[in-house]
């Protein structure tokens, strides 16, 4: 009777300290809510980083000026230590680029074109050849090489509309830009135009990278818009003997040195315990990388901030990282992988930021099952800032090099995804479709999982 | 044994029913939602709404037109029959406005104002009077009649930034606009100047109803956009002895008569329990009413789009009420009530739309415990398209009337807040703030919850 009394009392007593700790944490998450919402410095950051810097693709001088930039903002908030991270970065130039189409009656109408990124130019003097159309990269394998030989290959593969989370669409749509310009090199194509990656219906074409299979040759390869891809599809319903004609100058030069830029603050427990967040400083060279992935950096920046300003000490060491060359070679995350293994550092958690600054709904993780159950455990904590998914799959690409070396658990805020790839890797993406309390949400996400985890361990 | 053996065939065969019911309705909610995403005629419709009729204040002539369109819109879904109902609406007009801050030093700056609607007017020769600040409705209270007699007064109240949801913070706010004039005029104030309710850093002034007490003299009222209000405010920290000089010419007209329009599809198995769903069609008198309410609107009359195209006959009656005068009057709502009243009707639901055209996260709820809970049974159904949820009271002025009347159960979609306030009532509120995937998922939202209400009853 005594031992049960005791076990009660003692069961009593845990509950009671649990629930002051939910309670404690509840305030804390709240507390992070209203200063960022109140006082919108990523934001603010945002536009510096995109008005006053710009686009920056990795080896330009706006990618120099982004690494200093960023440096700079995280020295003013007292961390630890700021530091660079050497890496050598792919330099790709777009120069010039000029489309168009010719019907076989010699009329020629102007196209909007843009390189893909990582492509090689046509030269000065252009490339011209017929023109065909491939809807599914089935049809162009079930072709004779003889068909497709000095020709143009139009990818004309259509984003997936009826899905709820785009992301779901870009996947199938984006193999059409990175690997399959190499299927119609290897049956002879000569060029590759491809309707853009992107949901919207606009006059925008949308870059990216391409990928070249070093087996077959390398051919320039541009998109068109989407208004452009339907324009070009009802014209060849009409008229089977077109030309596309292109020029482009844009080239890979020699690699050169940038930076990861990052920001610590040590943890006052567990210092050995690592929990890092990041988004990419190098954007594309057309917008502003102001979704991508501006936001990413900014609400990384953030949570450090807030840490500092609300006077928070975690317990484990919290670390955030602006990743150099995501969009175009991945060079900046391989390399902070490295020398991750080199320093013996660990990492508990790594979070990337890389889906747009639209108002986040939860984080997809790629974990062990027990830690993916630790992290639901707080989903009640954070249903309150609208984050209620927790059971996706997902990453990112700049903490899947940790991921694959160390099983590192890792995880990636989750935005709404309805307008992201309307503006994606276009001119379209600038500091104006961003909206101050949408990426602010992002950002509170991003300081409240930091926050949980640097107490509780993962 | 045998009777074991009996329970446990047929609980097994009612699992089997249960389960195959739920891939039934998964795979409708599913064909709804890829047919909207792929159609977006809601979208077409909110173009043409805005910018073929744009604002349309009740017993103008925009919304005489809106009342034709919407009758034509629904007449040719082929619903089983669109009808107007007849309602008298008041006809406030916006006349001119103009305002300006004077210094003691005879200095004059010119700032941009907004009647509030259904406000008297200054008469064309203005009002001129020193400006009193007012932080909060109690500092008001407090203060002798004698400082307040002949003032116009400032009201000062800010929009808490610190609400996830926006609505929240709205509440607190539109009461300066509402009620707080009268609390003025009780004190002998000749004016009342408000801080826009909105969460936009911008220069443009929102307007919206105020409510006269009739036991007070009704004085004129405007609205200035944040931005001059926080200008405003700096300005009174410097310059103690500010006049207000406003001169506005609205005034209400006699009332004029309007229409409800309501289209409906008949029920094939429980005619007699109705559905209804809707928003409103009449806007303020600046912008083009494109979130508040245009939304609203074509999310409804997509709902019946839906079920036609798709050949759904619904087992209940389905009605999409385009509801007038909701902005300053809600004389619409009421008649729809009275009217339901005069034929004995039975309405098992009411849904309304009229928060804006986001992404939309789930319903607001005002029903007794059971019917929550029934709906609360469909969540897994519908938490693929984003709405988690289904816990919040609420409903919407228009369904009002209904529920005060009938105890009808109420629905309100709840869409992603953040953008809302920052464009409600206000210049910004036109068709290309709205994105067409984000309102297109409210109008599934909004089908798939009729359809589940049209199957299965509430």
């Amino acid at each position: 009777m005594k031992k049960c009394l005791l076990l009660a009392i003692l069961l009593n007593f845990n509950f009671i300290l649990v629930a002051q700790t939910y309670k404690a944490d509840s305030a804390m998450l709240k507390r992070i809510s209203n200063h960022v919402l109140t006082n919108y410095q990523c934001y603010n950051d945002l536009h510096d980083l995109c008005k006053n810097i710009g686009h920056r693709i990795s080896g330009s001088p706006q990618a120099e000026e982004a690494v200093k930039w960023g440096k700079e903002v995280m020295d003013k908030l007292g961390c630890d230590r700021v530091f660079l991270q050497e890496v050598m970065v792919p330099h790709w130039v777009r120069g010039e680029a000029k489309g168009s189409i010719l019907t076989s009656k010699g009329k020629r109408m102007s196209v909007e074109i843009s390189s893909l990124g990582n492509a090689i130019g046509t030269g000065a003097k252009g490339i011209t050849a017929p023109l065909i159309k491939i809807n599914h990269i089935d049809d162009l394998k079930r072709m004779n090489p003889a068909d497709v030989k000095g020709k143009i290959v139009f990818y004309n593969f259509k984003f997936d509309q009826t899905n709820v989370n785009t992301f779901e669409s870009y996947g199938p749509c984006v193999y059409y830009r990175w690997g399959a310009p190499s299927e119609a090199a290897k049956l002879g194509a000569i060029g590759v135009v491809i309707r853009s990656v992107s949901s919207a219906f606009d006059d925008k074409p949308h870059t990216g990278s391409i990928s070249y299979d070093k087996k077959y040759p390398s051919i320039p390869a541009v998109a068109i818009s989407n208004l452009d891809a339907d324009r070009l599809e009802q014209l060849m319903e009409v008229e089977r003997n077109l030309s596309f004609d292109m020029t482009t100058t844009c080239q890979m030069l020699p690699d050169v040195l940038s930076y990861n830029v990052v920001g610590e603050i040590r943890g006052s427990e567990h210092p050995e315990e690592i929990i890092c967040f990041g988004g990419h400083l190098d954007s594309w060279d057309i917008g502003e990388g102001a979704h991508d992935d501006g936001a990413g950096v900014v609400q990384a920046i953030e949570v450090l901030r807030t840490f500092k300003q609300l006077g928070i000490r975690p317990k484990r060491t919290i670390r955030a990282i602006l990743f150099m060359n995501e969009e175009n070679g991945l060079r900046g995350a391989k390399r902070y992988a490295e020398l991750a293994e080199q320093n013996n550092e660990y990492h508990i958690l790594a979070i990337e930021s890389d889906a747009g600054g639209a108002t986040p709904f939860g984080f997809s993780m790629t974990m062990e099952k027990e830690k993916r159950e630790k992290v639901k455990l707080w989903s009640n904590l954070l249903l309150p800032y609208g984050l209620y998914s927790f059971d996706r799959e997902g990453g990112g690409a700049d903490v899947g090099p940790l991921n694959r070396k160390f099983k590192t658990p890792v995880m990636e805020l989750m935005p709404d995804s309805q307008r992201y790839f309307d503006m994606h890797h276009s001119a379209n993406d600038v500091f104006e479709n961003v909206h101050r309390r949408e990426l602010s949400l992002g950002a509170i996400a991003m300081t409240q999982m930091v926050y949980l985890v640097s107490m509780y361990g993962l």
